[in-house]
């Protein structure tokens, strides 16, 4: 889920130049406005990695808005005061006054972070520690409160170099020196992270996951978000609170999908000797015994013509077709729009010992459902949640969830296209719609990065392939499908 | 919580004759408008005691509706079908369409019970299988579907007695006669129950205790309860799935709290000699070393008049005033109102070892803010849930809670406000307020019932103690204080 925070997001400081005073004017307004109508009060967590400049970040949000409506509580370890009180009771303590903004450094979600990394809590901790907060925060909800949660990211790499920097300075930063220790625990805290991230992010209180390398960026991002945040709540009061925006929102960015390398390729020979390896192994795979106590949902999206059809001919080819079913997944039947949305997959679930295979899924909710307005906001938006969900019960009971994005460029899009309208018994496959979507390919674009943002889970992750050189695409669609099924059995 | 669900709650056959037509006509125009109108689906989950007549109260309501339109689905083990997938598949499949409306036996909260009760899963399987009801719950009020649930109540004893009674008629109930086991484990399934009750009951999926002892009064309320759920959504829409309805609407019953029996009496002599007694223990107990890792919070609520007061000097006389607070809670500052409303009640919290006494306290939300119009619906509606999250958050951190109701009869009431008049010292604790709120003595009763019925947990219960002689009260109070201590200690 970091796909898109973790890429080298930039902005160049003449960028930033030019759109600060836009930033700083919308956050003051809406901040003055929130001040004199006293309907709410804001409060800001932020969590994330250290050296990622949390604090520097924080420094900006008071130059741009009014210092003396901000208040900024930072808890470390309890004091006694503290201690022998629930612990809540000092996050109760500062609540701010409506009109008023906190932002909460070392906010109730560290302790479980340090906890666990250190191995003081166990799993099973974290889970009913998360209980605890969620029923905290949807309280603060109800009363008015709005609540919103900043995360910042930084690659390992780039944290280290960070941290080696601040540590040169002398005087400077004592707290981060002490997070040395932090490092060593990245990958843990990451995946951490991901876990809490993924279960506490809701409408009412969302988080944001702010790319932090590059602090132009980084702050604009942060300063956008804040203002945007209060803006939707004065101007739609309680039920602005529902719609859980996309992970940063008002700026534009590189997302994991446009970062995928459409230059990777292969020549015939080589595909075919690679696929027929693949092949084999896929079928030997699917007979093995253990096979029958798992089952395997697959799932292919893609641009169009991005070659989803005939990928999955090539997983399907090796496998007893009594044990697979493909299902091409376009509008819903009356049946199925008389039911909740993910009815229609529920139904099609396999059985243990079985494979489905979905060309376009539920993913459509929030790609061309999103895009063409069939879905209301609040409806795509909260489907980022339910979908998670929706895997978790699958890969809990013991499912394989692997999901791929095929990937083209627009240009080759355009080659596929007009080569299907030469071919006639390719015809079928090119529609008025298709050019349609086409005129849109930026929107789809953007949806497709918040997707697997928002979707990449640890369970079910996804995998990004290049199909501009359709082979390539193939041999790597059965390679993945190959090797998790391998580590499963 | 099954205070006054557990009474013999009851209606007779003339009554419920005179009341069975408009029920009837309630429940038929609000199904059949909600055909008509496709915009959302009804699931009623029926769970609760076997023996409560659970089957007859739902034939009931295929009588009174449009049985075209109800179908009724019925769980218990899978079949293969449904143990080769996840477990929530066979629910999904059967989701009834928008119109539709389903009664759902053998819920997905059953397994959790039964496996429980058997011990097949531990407290931790518990809470995660909770958080998932949980969530699917919320998709399903989120997609539109209203969902409520009944949870049939019997005592012990008249459990015992409709076994035997059905197990006597041959050829039938034979899903009665299997379940002589769940008799054995009464106390376990009713203890379960109520957490379950307490921690899924939400504003978008209500749960609704039967009285079941009667028939009539258990199929009144049933049948009251689906015409206003559904009534409420059909013109409310959405947001009707927000208020969270007492426990049992529509019909008048008797409370837990009108259930008091206010003839208990003490003579001077006997009180003298207990209160020394509890006095001089309780001045030990609180100075027993182990009290100082333990702190109390005591909550004094009752009719006005009923000796709050009194009671609470009783109990601080005894202890070391430097260990204990009195907070009398009248009306909100400014402060106050600017925060959530809870704020109020933390910044007074004890820490350990020290005794905060409330005199009235969080439950006015709930009592004199719900009958004066104080708090909006919703709010007083949520208040419920967030007491529990409260006082939960309190004793998990090692408080003891204890909460007293002091209960005196109307005539009394009008005694004591009449001496106030009279006696000088006393006329500045009655006010023309305390007149007017006299004036809506029942509209007081039904609020205080409904806060014990739904905010009496297993960590925090409610003690509700006649006050019509003060004598026999304060002696009550210490004794519950004194021995609940002695427990902890």
């Amino acid at each position: 889920m970091f796909e898109s925070a973790e890429l080298p997001q930039k902005m160049d400081k003449k960028t930033f130049k030019k759109l600060e005073p836009e930033i700083r004017e919308n956050l003051l307004s809406a901040q003055l406005e929130m001040i004199e109508k006293k309907e709410f009060s804001t409060i800001i967590v932020v969590d994330g990695l250290d050296g990622a400049g949390k604090g520097e970040s924080v420094a900006r949000l008071y130059e741009w808005m009014d210092a003396r409506h901000l208040v900024c509580n930072a808890y470390s370890d309890p004091l006694e005061a503290a201690r022998l009180r629930p612990r809540l009771w000092r996050y109760w303590r500062d609540l701010s006054a409506k009109g008023e903004t906190a932002i909460v450094f070392g906010s109730w979600y560290q302790r479980i972070l340090r906890d666990r990394v250190f191995g003081k809590i166990d799993d099973q901790d974290v889970e009913h520690e998360l209980d605890r907060i969620r029923r905290f925060e949807e309280m603060l909800a109800l009363e008015g409160v709005l609540l919103f949660k900043f995360w910042y990211v930084l690659p390992k790499k780039k944290q280290e170099k960070r941290l080696q920097k601040i540590g040169k300075k002398k005087n400077k930063a004592r707290h981060v020196l002490a997070d040395w220790a932090a490092l060593k625990n990245y990958d843990k805290a990451t995946t951490l992270g991901e876990k809490i991230i993924l279960e506490t992010s809701r409408g009412h209180a969302p988080r944001f996951v702010i790319p932090s390398q590059d602090p132009e960026y980084r702050d604009a991002a942060v300063g956008q978000t804040v203002a945007r945040s209060m803006r939707l709540k004065l101007d739609e009061g309680a039920s602005a609170a529902v719609s859980a925006p996309p992970v940063v929102i008002g700026l534009s960015r590189q997302s994991a999908v446009d970062a995928i390398d459409l230059t990777a390729k292969l020549d015939k020979d080589d595909y075919e000797k690679q696929r027929d390896k693949l092949q084999a192994r896929l079928s030997d795979l699917t007979d093995h015994k253990g096979f029958s106590k798992t089952g395997m949902v697959l799932v292919f999206q893609g641009n169009d013509a991005a070659g989803k059809g005939g990928a999955i001919r090539r997983v399907i080819r090796p496998m007893d077709p009594r044990i697979y079913k493909v299902y091409p997944i376009s509008a819903p039947t009356d049946e199925e729009k008389a039911r909740p949305y993910l009815w229609r997959f529920w139904r099609r679930l396999p059985r243990q010992g079985q494979v489905a295979i979905f060309d376009r899924s539920w993913y459509e909710r929030v790609l061309v459902e999103r895009v063409e307005g069939f879905a209301s906001h609040e409806d795509w938006l909260r489907a980022y949640n339910e979908i998670n969900e929706f895997e978790r019960e699958l890969t809990g009971f013991g499912f394989m969830v692997c999901k791929f994005w095929l990937a083209i460029s627009a240009e080759e899009q355009l080659r596929r296209f007009k080569a299907r309208e030469e071919t006639a018994y390719k015809q079928h496959k090119i529609t008025d719609e298709d050019w349609r979507n086409r005129l849109k390919w930026d929107q789809y674009a953007i949806a497709a990065g918040d997707m697997v943002d928002r979707t990449s889970t640890p369970y079910a992750p996804w995998t990004l392939i290049s199909s501009e050189n359709k082979r390539y695409a193939r041999i790597e669609v059965l390679k993945t499908i190959c090797d998790q099924l391998e580590k499963r059995l």
